[in-house]
């Protein structure tokens, strides 16, 4: 069975830089056996932001992809704060928050970006967690998802 | 002292059936001493779905009463992964997002339409948690209430 | 070293009165080593709240200051349930949901009115946890500001 870092290698994706606080918070916190993780944008290789409301400036499936790229900053602040993905022993928990215009009813499909990442990573059980998945009125940046993550230490 | 199963039977309401996710998540999850859920929505017996804006196509009391019907859908998902409502101890916390206009006021009215069953199940005290109740930009299907949960087990 | 209640002193700030739930919800709750606070609102000295949307009725200055009022009466939380800020060893996790305009994009700097305080209280490393900061379609009352947070217990 391969590691969650070996996992990672096999989806040929690149990690964005580990996002910098935008405010008076830090991005990963260990409490006992909790790794708790701050809302998370979609950092870009460049460190850039990819930006734009879903229904509105972007597709579904850019929706969907702006998700799995927010699911590559959180691993970023994993690595950045434990070491590697193989401290993480499960998702616990994913708030998905999506800028989209009041009428868009396709939460899940977006926040299914990150969270297929997740269950590639750390396997269908481990890494699957509980979930909501909402629109929200704005985003910081206007940045289409933010997705705020509890993980279990292994 | 009646059981929580006994309290739930004296209510004289019906579970929905338990729902079953619609993305890449868990309903319900246990770690440690806790009972995770997922964000429910409004889950009728035949297993659709009560959908709407509050404010616009439903009123504030229908809105309660959906609230309460997510607050059964939780407790099938309590139901389905722990066997019986006595193996929750009390209800840590509740996160109720409330699809309505903007000029919406009365989240906590809505939201009650939950922690009323909660409390009825489990007591005044133990089942009464911190919450938070807010309004959503949307909500996934066009659903009213979407409430997640956080609650302690026996 | 100060202790916390030292440090709110030297703020030079008065506390509201400690928050009375607005529905079927308790303020603050105390489960193992956790500190549960429920979604608070703008609470004044006199018991009011502040209301308004940001971007609307409210400058983005207007709109830290009310977060700062947020994180004032979650303060008073911790002290009508534990009896004093010094029972808190850390801050743990931040959810700071703004009432604003869907063009609004600078949610971080309203929150840090609330996060800027608790890094006073209780300094730079435990004062500081986790943390979102988005935009919400509507907040009870109309407030500008909804905070809510978990606390690890000293």
């Amino acid at each position: 069975m391969n590691t969650p870092d070996e996992n990672f290698d096999l989806t040929g994706l690149v990690l964005p830089p580990a996002p910098k606080p935008l405010g008076v918070y830090k991005p990963g916190l260990i409490v006992g056996n909790f790794f708790y993780v701050s809302g998370h944008g979609t950092v870009k290789q460049d460190g850039s932001l990819i930006v734009g409301r879903i229904g509105q400036d972007m597709t579904i499936e850019e929706g969907k992809l702006a998700a799995q790229q927010v699911g590559l900053a959180i691993l970023a602040t994993i690595k950045a704060n434990l070491g590697n993905l193989n401290k993480i022993k499960r998702v616990i928990k994913v708030l998905g928050m999506v800028n989209c215009t009041a009428d868009f009813e396709n939460h899940p499909f977006i926040i299914n970006g990150c969270s297929e990442l997740f269950a590639k990573i750390w396997g269908d059980d481990n890494g699957v967690g509980v979930r909501s998945a909402v629109g929200m009125g704005s985003l910081p940046g206007n940045i289409p998802v933010e997705i705020e993550a509890l993980f279990e230490l292994a």
